[in-house]
């Protein structure tokens, strides 16, 4: 599993599904295996966090100006409650929003079901440049799809492969994919749903269906379980985030998406100007003076 | 000029462009009008702005999500180097990106340029709910396209009232525009290009065609008075930020945006559904209990 030799310690090791190894039940939605055991100190870590993605986006928005064609894509996926809209405001906020490219995949409209269930997706990949996040995903079309047998079982087994070939035809287009699964417990998720329909200000965030789909919600988790198992490859791994913490949630996948960039390690092109040439045009030669 | 007559003094009112009394050879690039002394200041009421526009930005989110057609576009221009970019970072990012749709506009592209001048421009209007940002915008039509004579004066000067129209019948989809200039002096610029050109990291943001568009800086300048003057309507209010001081203008775009989103008073939908019922189903009857 352990993916660096290096002397630094990967944290998003700690969360990593290894196929074969992982086992859903076995992560603990509340449990911190590494990092900060406060919100304090998670706080503090992610002011750090914040600074270093920061210039890393911006050099990578660079490269990507200079013709660089790298790109990264964090996929979010958890069911309701679990916080994908949370963790784009608290990590992707982190950045410059100039350099992110933000989707949100809803229930397929009429017209994308007319198309292959990728077919969507791929008009959302982020550009060269940019820092993609995914608010659900192609993932759905192996979850929702298979508990409540949208299509049949047939169908939906074909898309692991297809998902996997996807993402490695986007790691050579230069797209490095990350994705989290933000776990929250059923406990949890009941007390979320109380807080939308206590709060009059959070009430658009619950739908009556919400109930329908935690009925599932161990259904859910089987199809996380073979969709997880099956697509955490080299060109797309998952991660296991315990999201019952929004805190928690939050510094482990801003973590993850730090070291994914620093791994990328985008790069500020070189001029195709001379500087010094350009220094001496303004100070010696500047058309207003 | 003055569009309200309530106790609360509009900030706005203080860089609103009045056609008729707008000189923009009186606008001091480096001057206070209005608000914060120093940068200090500055950053305290930004905090406050911050959170506002956070909560205001949430409940137009909501808004849209049930079903309101209502959103905001921000408008921004200036000469390179006023500080587009860095407003968007410091402005903007005081939302949650989710809220966002930012788009950039550079030189139009062959297939950009087979269609009228608005035609990239309808394709990034915000979706409903949303707060919409313009890195440069139709206004180039009206600027590049006249200094640099791309089409000929008859054409250009059919345009602003192309762009009224436009405008009005954003604001009749539910859109308010509001735009501002930042308006920096010729020395601060100068001064921009250089750090630019010193900083390793920053030089891929300069290009040697900006010292070309530099020599035509009074040029731009006339170019920015009629296009203020002749478009600056109550469907879409121009307004001159001096731009000189980031952390200025920096607030004084935010406060801008503040008091649009207030007057656009974003309410939360109400729920379709009886949160009391649904609060039972979670208290007495839930499915995982």
């Amino acid at each position: 599993m352990a993916k660096k030799s290096t002397q630094v310690q990967s944290i998003g090791q700690a969360f990593r599904v290894v196929p074969g190894e992982f086992d859903v039940a076995k992560i603990d939605p509340g449990g911190s295996p590494v990092g900060p055991r406060t919100k304090t100190a998670a706080a503090a870590d992610m002011a750090e966090v914040g600074e270093q993605l920061d210039a890393l986006q911006e050099a990578l928005y660079a490269e990507g100006s200079g013709g660089g064609r790298r790109r990264v894509l964090l996929v979010l996926q958890g069911l309701d409650t679990s916080g994908k809209g949370g963790t784009i405001r608290h990590v992707a906020g982190l950045v410059n929003p100039q350099g992110l490219h933000i989707a949100s995949f809803k229930k397929p409209t009429p017209a994308e079901l007319k198309h292959d269930f990728l077919w969507r997706i791929r008009k959302q990949v982020p550009p060269p440049g940019r820092i993609g996040v995914f608010d659900r995903s192609h993932y759905e079309d192996v979850l929702v799809a298979r508990v409540d047998q949208l299509v049949p079982a047939a169908e939906w087994r074909k898309r692991y492969e297809l998902i996997n070939e996807f993402e490695a035809e986007l790691a050579e287009a230069g797209v490095t994919v990350v994705k989290c699964f933000l776990h929250i417990s059923p406990e949890r998720q009941r007390e979320r749903l109380i807080a939308r329909l206590e709060d009059p200000a959070k009430r658009w965030k619950y739908n009556p269906g919400d109930i329908t789909v935690r009925a599932k919600f161990s259904r859910y988790l089987l199809a996380y379980q073979d969709a997880l198992t099956r697509c955490s490859t080299p060109a797309g791994p998952w991660f296991a985030i315990p999201s019952d913490r929004k805190w928690y949630r939050n510094w482990a996948v801003a973590r993850i998406l730090l070291e994914t960039l620093r791994e990328v390690a985008p790069v500020h092109p070189e001029p195709s100007y001379d500087p010094l040439v350009e220094l001496a045009r303004l100070r010696d030669a500047d058309p207003l003076r």
